[in-house]
């Protein structure tokens, strides 16, 4: 308690205001009181809002792993296609074949975008049954063309479309039920801007149809108990209350700036950090037209000691920067630029980095 | 934001001490970064005491039923024998079957213990390869005999002892490792008396071999993850820090009192409400002798208005006690007195609930 505020400019967690902090302190109440299917039923059209979608929206306390594989285990009955380009959506066909489901893999390099004639390709084969898309691949700082992908998606209606929004969902317009997204999940510790805890995930009915005739699926990430629950503005499970609560609170914020100013927002502060990179002769990690707009990865073209430049931010301004996913660290580095932080701030980053830069 | 703060003396959520929010306020850090894991680090030594055990404790970002899951799905090769005396032990065998495992239930009354010579009765036809026993039943307010079951248990060498502590855990001393339990479980926020979010586990070497011989453990709440992750001093997925925060504040609490004298106070507030039930002519509902130490499920043999009774609480004193669980509503009300609460405030709470009573 009595170590300095390091400031996080990592893609995740982000930096959590005070006034979330202080929405999530509000006294406990009684997860099957009407306390709490008030605060639930409250949230709920925010949420779809939000996400647009007319889907229920579920809660679950867990990080968003806990919903990415309770999508294989409740959808996946012949085999699930992983679309990889990255540490995260690489991990998912591993985890797809833990849950004991048949999986295979749409692989790119890192820092590639998965097309949608890949998937095409794939999908024309008649093996799958579902499909995983990370759309903002958190590891190398890239967007996946999510739009594209969903036009070949719906040409095979008995493929579930799954996809990770995590380091995506709420800093821009991801239009779910117009894509015919069956599942759309996140965690709320990234561009939501609150404290790791709660995932929170959008499911189409075909999906809970489809969830129906699958066996073992399990209790705490049953697609059909949250459902059930849903119905009575209740989770399954007793729930991160705190989160909740912090969870409402940002809905309210973000209603009040305003979803296309908080995406205009969003698009700024990319713009001005791949600015920044380029005008100090860095090259950005990810093929070109593909950026991230929630974190920028640098690719370290320049052969700079990374973490000597992260220790420099964080001993001189404590800020933390990150300094490059698996094996790709120290060849690249991640700015994060989502959640509260704004142009100004972002800015002020680039100051800093300008000048420990200077220092290596 | 601006209704009333209601006191909660039902049986979880507890309420929670501002001190504890504040502690859970701090700043975010990364989950994969030094900071982490010293935190985790610093945890680790004071979980085994307060658990009595020197096997790892894990912690998982989820509700104790997740746990509750894991645990069948990590162990259960054959069939579990699930021990059924109340809501929540009941509910386990069909979380057992939903994972797709052999389970059967040794299943008392309600308000009637699980008792070692059952037990022994159904573990000797050597079906069986794990048992799952709720401890401390929270809708019955009903402690089972934990010593002398698991006495019962230590002659089955493969069978995996798994123990739901859920509302009991830090309220009274609970050995494990000489009880010779597998997997200690409980959230916390019962007698921690944290918010929802996070449960705590310990798991025995031979459980985490176990785990090695079973397939389709999935991800989120693979045991050997949990270890791998462990030796690290991280956890498989990205946890709730403020929850962490949280642990780490209340076990330092937990030491300035000592256990011994937290355990008292628990027996204090427990008799004090024993008593005062009595004093007013109630019965309780659990089998004399098997009363829960952190609440009190008192039968409602005066066939009062237990509704209208909780009402008048609410109202006139703004605290909140439980109504009944499920088919014992009406016919039974149940009082907490666990967590930061003090044979005072029970005291206190008694006062009000003898006022309301002459009210109805």
């Amino acid at each position: 308690m009595t170590k300095p505020h390091i400031k996080l400019f990592i893609p995740g967690p982000v930096e959590v205001s005070e006034d979330t902090f202080q929405a999530m302190s509000q006294p406990m109440i009684g997860h099957r009181g009407s306390g709490f299917q008030d605060l639930y039923a409250a949230i709920q059209p925010k949420l779809r809002q939000v996400l647009y979608t007319k889907n229920p929206v579920f809660l679950s306390t867990s990080s968003a792993w806990g919903v990415m594989e309770a999508s294989v285990r409740n959808l996946v009955a012949k085999k699930v296609l992983n679309c990889c380009c990255g540490a995260f959506s690489d991990k998912w066909l591993d985890v797809s074949q833990r849950c004991g489901k048949q999986a295979e893999a749409l692989k790119v390099e890192w820092g590639q975008p998965i097309l949608p004639e890949m998937v095409d390709a794939k999908l024309k084969t008649g093996q799958f049954d579902a499909i995983t898309l990370v759309h903002n691949e958190t590891s190398t700082g890239l967007m996946n063309p999510l739009a594209e992908i969903a036009q070949v998606v719906k040409k095979y209606p008995d493929v579930m479309f799954v996809v990770d929004c995590v380091s995506s969902m709420t800093a821009l317009k991801i239009d779910t039920d117009a894509l015919g997204i069956d599942v759309l999940l996140a965690g709320v510790q990234k561009a939501w801007a609150m404290p790791p805890g709660l995932a929170v995930f959008a499911v189409s009915d075909r999906a809970l149809k489809r969830a129906e005739t699958i066996p073992a699926r399990g209790y705490y990430f049953d697609f059909l108990e949250f459902k059930a629950n849903h119905d009575k503005n209740m989770t399954p499970s007793t729930p991160s209350i705190p989160h909740i609560y912090g969870l409402n609170f940002k809905l309210d914020q973000f209603a009040k700036e305003g979803l296309d100013n908080r995406y205009a927002r969003h698009r700024k502060m990319a713009q001005k950090t791949r600015d920044w990179a380029k005008a100090n002769g860095f090259e950005l990690f990810p093929k070109a037209g593909y950026e991230s707009v929630t974190l920028t990865c640098v690719k370290n073209n320049k052969n700079i000691d990374v973490s000597k430049l992260q220790k420099a931010l964080k001993d001189k301004y404590k800020v933390l920067i990150d300094g490059g996913y698996g094996p790709i660290k120290g060849k690249s580095f991640r700015l994060a630029h989502m959640g509260d932080e704004t142009p100004e701030t972002v800015g002020q980053l680039h100051t800093m980095l300008d000048d420990c830069l200077k220092s290596l």
